[in-house]
């Protein structure tokens, strides 16, 4: 691990903050392209601070956006989000032991399964 | 979700933004539990700024802290890490196709070996 992944999930982290950041993120996962006004629509601020909302998500490239005349396209860039998920996939063994039950009783299934297979 | 949920999102990442934090959590990881001077040795920080780390991730229930005489144990309480982590586990589908193709590809290999056990 380099710096320039410690910066790049320090930026990832500071991004999710933000429940307004948060909430456009999660309207772009479900929609493949919004322009700035559609994503501004459900929210009760004003256009400059969707803006503002959006330069940092494009700084932490969590976003990409497009202009095409007077549309300014943006879309999901998701990448920073799987390091961040998987720093925080090593504190899943707290929470999940019952991951590594379930393996180890699939893994039992098929062996038993295979031992029928060849009788 | 409510409210509380959001903001205990909204806390939890900002816990998560700064490198001496994370650092501090990975090591709680992999201890049961460490004193406060134990935690502070490897950082060329202060004391007192490791204190104020200290301060923020308890806040953010991502510690805890119990004194017995004068010494601070400090464990981890990973619960709202799960919380994080589902939260991003949502956009896990843009990178990880591959895990669909593999539960497809062990779901069609044990039908294969059933219809063996079973001739």
């Amino acid at each position: 691990m380099v710096n320039y992944s410690k910066d790049n999930l320090d930026r990832t982290f500071a991004a999710l903050v933000d429940p307004t950041r948060r909430a456009i993120l999660a309207r772009l996962e479900r929609e493949e392209s919004l322009s700035v006004s559609e994503l501004a629509r459900p929210f009760a601020i004003k256009l400059p601070a969707v803006m503002k909302h959006l330069d940092v998500l494009s700084d932490a490239r969590l976003i990409t956006r497009s202009k095409t005349g007077r549309t300014v396209a943006v879309r999901l860039s998701p990448a920073p989000m799987r390091e961040a998920m998987e720093w925080l996939r090593r504190y899943e063994r707290f929470w999940a032991p019952r991951l590594d039950r379930l393996a180890a009783y699939a893994e039992a299934k098929e062996t038993a399964l295979r031992k029928q297979a060849k009788p």
